[in-house]
């Protein structure tokens, strides 16, 4: 049985019901942009009564297949007025899946803004007024909720900032034992959440029946290879030992670093913030610090860290590459404590980042307070939590901290804040940014991997990477699977079909699969083309054009009219 | 001769050449369409190099005809990311178009910001370096200037809140003896010129030579006839006496003058704000005090005022319904002595009343500040002139400033925020703002005086009266005619080809001059369908269609399907 659960914030009415065989088609990324839509209005205000806020399990989130923890959180976004979908390991996802639960809905606003909590559990389902969390910080909600529900369930909740519907915000997943806070970060979903007075969705899987599985041997035997293919992957220990920090120096020596508000695309700093300077410095302080270590139970990459402070008492946990590009060097920051500190302030107001990051690299340029001053940074988030005037600014993004100071240099795209990959120096990920139905994000499809094979100065191949990429990830983003386990299912895409008829029974071949990759960005862009935000209406940022970034001393010089064919480029079956 | 002269704002190239002749058939609002479609690229940053900032005098502008000295001021507008064109009296647009300037195009933006001074004159054209006027108010500005370039050139100029770029900032144009500050105050077109490191436009018209007309006598028997028809029409002397404030009682009446961030329609202390009531202080203070002034030379309508304090020392001039509307009830604010105040601080710092006040409104319903508290409201405004964050926040105009507090009412369409007739109580002007390529401005087609013939509740007949008024505007703007004139030209529409025979020797039919106003509007549309921001993507405010107005209760029913059939629907010649 697969359930749609849907919640009405305005009057607490809440529904649940049997999804329709459609909609058991449906999961993860894919099924946030079916029902996004089905039922809400593209044009609708992202804050408003119409937008509605979509929790969803992946198609094999079920299964104990490797990653699958991963849930999918999406609406209409605040900062890029399109589809967002946003997936996110931890505990939830999991137990989410557990309860059979494929799509959890939350409707409407409240007439007047509250504080609720909804639990789900087995046999029960329950939205509770909670004024005591009203404006807690991340870690203190957490504390206050284990204290009334216990240790064993998963817990997805939102920091002042996203009460405070600040377009940067995040919503934020704990992992089984609240040792890392694991975020659903960008396009301001957090501030969606807010607007539905919804500050923690609990998730109790007491009692769930285990489902039945079309073919369990079948299912076994596939994740076991991938599992194999997997631990032979070179890549596999290079995360498990320093985490997605791993490709710091690679990130500046290709150029593509952003430094000091995008102005440089390598900083003189780095051998202080590289993967081998994380892991060494976590190894050397002890206590909780940790590297190698799960998001999701049964996870065998092992991507995240515990960093400690000097004591051994955890800053923040786990700290990644593009946290460490946007809150360091693009602030002219070397320093991991002090970028961990500003990290974990992040986690705790509840904001994205990558998006408040590139905020303060814009104010730093604006001169109101200077490049490399970490203790005026780590107030300024602070005030995020707080509310205070300039602290509402940056905790809106980018965009709007850009619109407030008159700064030439905005490194955003769809309104959304560029990550750890300048474009004008590995011009796939510029496709991606200006293409993806999701704006400025990384995970779209990020084409990092191919500057061996493509040169990432090049927009030569950049377009066909992209759609590529795109494509890879809607699907996994579907099944509920990292994106770091892609090596296998790139060299055995019938690791797909097998998954699939394992579970479901499905007879799928490959162009089926490749089909459910092309109906999420189908469904995604034709929401955004009714949205008014498809990428015809889009500029890439000017600046990006105009300005050579060093040490490269290249532009985005890949044209609005080139970069639209993506959407006629065939992926051969093959290569997909 | 008609001048397109054109200014690069990077390498400081000046240009000057006579317009072609499709070109001499464009003057203001039309000429701004043509220019933009034709040389901007719809998706540019508004901000970026890529916009352009233009000047243009209405086709009718270098003769006699009262009120002719309009300038229309256009760009890609940052606020509505559409075509703006925003016209305004005072003295320069008459000078301008006696220069024999059609167009005045500033283009490109300067690589490091600078303050300077562009002056135009029969001869010579001059861009100038000035340090001086940096963040200077704009009387001082027009001081400084008045210094340095005498008594008789006109002057366009920003202020700190323009220099800054900030989305609500507008442009200022003096009247013959700075009497009174005029505004293009619309759209953010300070921030454009801001962005062009553009202060003040100077014109010297010494020695510009009068054009020949096709037709004088035509020209003056035309005038002559209009002005006739003007003085029977009773409008004129209501307006005269109480200037556009002469509206404020029948607005509370109807219910739709916006009132604590348009939560309701009527005020309590509507009496002491009255135009009535204006006039009444304006005598009785005396002093520079006057009421009936004229904004441009000839015109016989004379609606300006200047609004003295205690002393009958100026305050502001002139204070103007929308203004009052604004700054006055939709803060809680009921004393025209504060409302004169904020009117002038807004005039100094260089920002829309309008947006602004409206801004505040927002700020108001955060709780950040009270209602009604005018000392604060003063606080505010004065800040935006320094630039500190609430200021710059402010200053960004309406709807950054409901993203930052989180308001749940938002008071814009199309980024633009809402003038002094709410739409729930006058559903024609909802028509307007929504389906207008200007957004929410009640210059485009306000429906206000057709309230005694339409029921303005009920949203019948609202989308023809729209429509047909939208027309007629677009053709004053056209011809750089006041909206006041309307009345002679409505019942006598023969006066338009007598006016365009009379100058050029252009033999059009009514339904040429009809024509006319139908290309403005299709040329803006498609510059905006293809910047993407037609009617197609934007939504009414939710909040209008939720919540019912007192003390009308009625909420804006009109659908957006049913306000897109305003395109298909034809105006008969004789109706237009």
């Amino acid at each position: 049985m697969k359930w749609i659960i849907r919640v009405n914030m305005r009057n607490g009415k809440i529904d649940k019901y049997t999804a329709s065989e459609e909609e058991k088609h449906w999961g993860g990324r894919l099924l946030i942009a079916k029902l996004l839509l089905r039922e809400v209005p593209p044009t609708c205000e992202p804050l408003g009564r119409y937008n509605k806020l979509i929790f969803s399990s992946g198609l094999i989130a079920d299964t104990a297949i490797t990653t699958t923890g991963q849930i999918s959180i999406g609406g209409k976004s605040p900062l890029t007025g399109g589809v967002k979908e946003s997936n996110v390991g931890g505990s939830a996802g999991k137990k989410l899946a557990k309860l059979g639960i494929r799509a959890l809905v939350i409707e409407d606003t409240p007439k007047n803004l509250s504080t609720k909590v909804l639990v789900l559990a087995a046999n029960k389902i329950e939205l509770i007024n909670s004024p005591d969390l009203k404006g807690k910080m991340v870690d203190e909600t957490i504390d206050i909720i284990r204290k009334k529900f216990g240790l064993n369930v998963g817990i997805i909740c939102i920091g002042p900032a996203g009460e405070m519907k600040l377009y940067g915000s995040g919503i934020a997943v704990t992992d089984e034992k609240d040792i890392q806070i694991r975020y659903a970060a960008r396009g301001g979903l957090g501030a969606l959440m807010g607007s539905k007075g919804l500050k923690a969705v609990v998730i109790n899987d007491n009692g769930a029946k285990t489902p039945k599985y079309f073919d369990s041997e079948l299912l076994r035997k596939t994740g076991k290879e991938i599992v194999q293919y997997l631990k032979k992957d070179p890549k596999t220990e290079n995360r498990n030992m320093f985490g997605t920090p791993a490709i710091m120096e690679a990130a500046n020596e290709l150029g593509l670093l952003p430094t000091r508000n995008f102005s440089s695309g390598s900083f003189e700093d780095i051998q202080n913030i590289t993967g081998e300077k994380v892991r060494e410095v976590i190894l050397k302080r002890g206590g909780v610090g940790r590297t190698g270590h799960f998001c999701v139970k049964g996870c065998v990459i092992q991507c995240c860290n515990v960093f400690p402070d000097t004591e051994g008492k955890k800053i923040v946990a786990s700290i990644q590459y593009e946290n460490i590009a946007l809150l360091g060097p693009n602030c002219g920051i070397g320093n991991l404590d002090d970028i961990a500190e500003m990290n974990n302030l992040c986690n705790q107001v509840g904001v994205d980042a990558i998006e408040t990051g590139a905020a303060i690299g814009v104010l730093m340029e604006s001169g109101e307070i200077n490049f490399g001053d970490a203790e005026a940074a780590k107030d300024i988030i602070n005030q995020i939590g707080k509310g205070t005037h300039i602290g509402r600014i940056i905790g809106n993004g980018t965009k709007l901290t850009g619109q407030v100071f008159g700064a030439k240099r905005i490194p955003a795209i769809k309104g959304q804040a560029i990550p750890g990959y300048d474009p004008r120096a590995l011009k796939g990920n510029g496709v991606t940014y200006f293409t993806s139905p999701m704006g400025a994000d990384h995970t779209a499809g990020n084409t990092f991997g191919s500057a061996g094979k493509i040169n990432p100065l090049s927009g030569k191949g950049q377009i066909e990477d992209s759609k590529k990429l795109q494509l890879r990830v809607a699907l996994l983003d579907t099944l509920g699977l990292c994106l770091f386990v892609r090596p296998p299912f790139v060299k055995h895409p019938e690791f797909y079909k097998s998954l699939l008829k394992g579970r479901y029974g499905w007879k799928l071949e490959l162009k089926d699969i490749k089909n459910i990759a092309e109906d999420v960005l189908q469904t995604e862009r034709e929401f955004n083309k009714k949205a008014g935000v498809s990428e015809e209406f889009w500029s890439f940022p000017e600046f990006m054009r105009d300005e050579p970034l060093p040490p490269n001393d290249t532009v985005f010089d890949i044209s609005r009219e080139e970069m639209k064919r993506i959407w006629d480029v065939k992926i051969p079956i093959d290569e997909f």
